[in-house]
């Protein structure tokens, strides 16, 4: 399947770069602004982009509501699937991208608009199907995710974050829309219109961080809690959703607490499966470019196997694999391996290797029991 | 589509149940051993299983090899979709069950074989379509998370913990299977054909937690470490891959530290996604039935939308969602809330409000900020 790219920005470039090894599909013409010419096979005008041959479906990461939205429609018009990496525009225009993606017959997915690389509303959208959805939220915005962890492990002032943040290219130069939490908010809209059919556009409350101080941050954790900006959305009788963001008080045993940097943790808890938990970077070129490849993927088969034809039966190499060990023995077997460190109590030795092989361990272990040994193993996470 | 199930013990009766309200699906017959008749629209042989009109898929969860395996075969050669939550059966005996439906143009789905309700092989093998998997891997088997953290959190002995797993239905009578890391090694062996077209059957070790003790637990706690028994799996140099179990020691920060009871989290990291975390329940009845619906739900679709054909907009209702607030404010402003505790420093208020709607709580906040009163809130979770 030919795909033609809207864009050819850090998102743009890096899906026009993964269709280039990705299975079923191909490259095919990009958009780009006239004047502008870094891109390889470029084409200036959205007809001439849709007159190129072959090309099947269209996948847009220009940003912002117009021109993208005249794009897509005649996109979609002219019978090609559509995907798009743009929340601002499914926030606005996704009923109607929806209804004549659906009186076309072609494909409309929007995966990477909601926690970039995060396959939140791919799998959410698969949940609906056949459970209910109690509620949905999470940690959706990178930007201010690590300004927060900045500030809360590194105790940094707002500012210092803010400029740290701008510097690693996680915010803009006006970083409002993150900030102020209506980033996330746009997405957990996305997620509402996912789940339960509704995409709300007023009652809606966004509190971002713009107001947290170092001060704040230390009292915060002199309570021994943690500040995460999270977004959540569920059903409220009479078919409403409640749907908002806000600055939440976490305990350290939370999940969220264990949401680093710029990560993203996007959750549904569904009354079948219960919580699922997805985490991982909700920002950036490459794990946003392997959402719209993956929503692609989607669109391309009809059929669905999880192996692949050359799939083989073969042998395990544990060899390469090399840990430092925790063992636990009687304390004669000491010699057994190369030691880092060891302490003995009542005849157990309790010791931490040097870094040696899965293989070497696990076989050592064997032979050992096969001796009669009582001992207990675990590898010391890199 | 009409959809058999072959089994009706937990899983099987969670599917039956589960298809009576999924978009598309519909209850078909159930196989059951001759003499029991339990199950609604039951069968006692494959044959009529397969003779009843309008059957398109089947669903296994009969478990074991046998005759799971004759009877997955003559639903594929009948031309039905064939999807399954037996990990043994696919471990085993998936790559000829893929080249069989393969050949029939059927589906061939195991998504609730590795991690039960979690989503990972599915996610996983759309990655694979367009992005390069680095490694894979992950807490899989619910049971000995239960036992490990029941050891750590609650201080139990290997034995209560056991016995605890067990009063709770999470562990078999005879639990070796899960303790030896058996298990987890079927699963993540899943996960290496999914993610690398090799199956392996060889060079692998399952180093499981038999063999830990309360007192190995209190010296790894005394390190500040973690005890979480993980998979891994990846690829090594000339076509093979790494595949073993065994327990890892993890600082505190690791997101696997916060996976609790019987919760499984699995991950992979890919080339361009870079890391993704999925957490779940691994086991029991609703989710893993969930999970082969989700499986199903994609067999049936070959379009893919993320929004219904009614999807609208509409008003968001954050009245109903109640929390607790701290709230950071200007001493005079105290007032203004119902207070639970406050204290003050410097004429800055930090208080604890009682319980108030989500639209109280900005309500305020927008009228006092327009009265120029500086403030930072946030939400205590519950």
């Amino acid at each position: 399947m030919k795909v033609a790219v809207l864009g050819f920005g850090t998102v743009g470039a890096g899906i026009y770069e993964m269709l280039s090894h990705a299975e079923g599909l191909e490259q095919g013409p990009v958009l780009v602004r006239p004047g502008k010419d870094d891109a390889p096979f470029k084409r200036t005008s959205i007809e001439a982009v849709l007159a190129e041959p072959g090309v099947e479906a269209v996948a847009e990461a220009m940003g912002g509501i117009e021109p993208a939205f005249s794009y897509a429609m005649a996109a979609i018009k002219a019978g090609k699937h559509f995907v798009t990496s743009n929340k601002a525009l499914v926030a606005a225009k996704g009923i109607e991208l929806a209804a004549a993606a659906r009186d076309m017959g072609v494909g409309f997915l929007f995966s990477a608009a909601c926690g970039g690389g995060v396959p939140f509303l791919h799998n959410l959208s698969l949940a609906v199907e056949s459970d209910m959805i109690v509620s949905l939220g999470g940690i959706l915005n990178g930007t201010t995710n690590y300004m927060l962890d900045a500030m809360q492990r590194r105790k940094l002032s707002y500012g210092e974050a803010l400029k740290d943040a701008q510097k690693l290219g996680y915010a803009e130069a006006d970083p409002s829309a993150d900030v102020s939490g209506l980033d996330a908010l746009r997405k957990i809209v996305l997620g509402s219109a996912v789940a339960y059919g509704v995409l709300p556009t007023e009652g809606l409350y966004n509190e971002g961080i713009e107001n947290i101080t170092a001060e704040d941050v230390s009292r915060i954790q002199a309570r021994g809690l943690t500040c995460r900006l999270m977004a959540k959305c569920g059903p409220v009788p009479g078919g409403k959703v409640y749907a908002y963001v806000e600055p939440v008080l976490l305990k350290a045993s939370a999940a969220e607490c264990s949401v680093l940097d710029n990560y993203n943790m996007a959750r549904y808890e569904g009354k079948c499966s219960g919580p699922m938990v997805f985490m991982g970077q909700g920002a950036g070129r490459w794990p946003t470019a392997s959402a719209v490849l993956r929503d692609l993927s989607c669109i391309l088969k009809d059929k669905f196997f999880m192996l692949r034809a050359d799939c083989r039966r073969g042998s395990a190499d544990n060899e390469a694999c090399r840990h430092s060990y925790y063992v636990r023995l009687p304390g004669s077997l000491t010699g057994c391996f190369e030691v880092k460190s060891y302490s003995e109590t009542d005849g157990q030795t309790e010791l931490v290797t040097k870094p040696m092989s899965v293989k070497a361990m696990h076989e050592m272990a064997a032979r050992l029991r096969a001796e009669g040994a009582k001992m207990f193993f675990a590898a010391f996470e890199d």
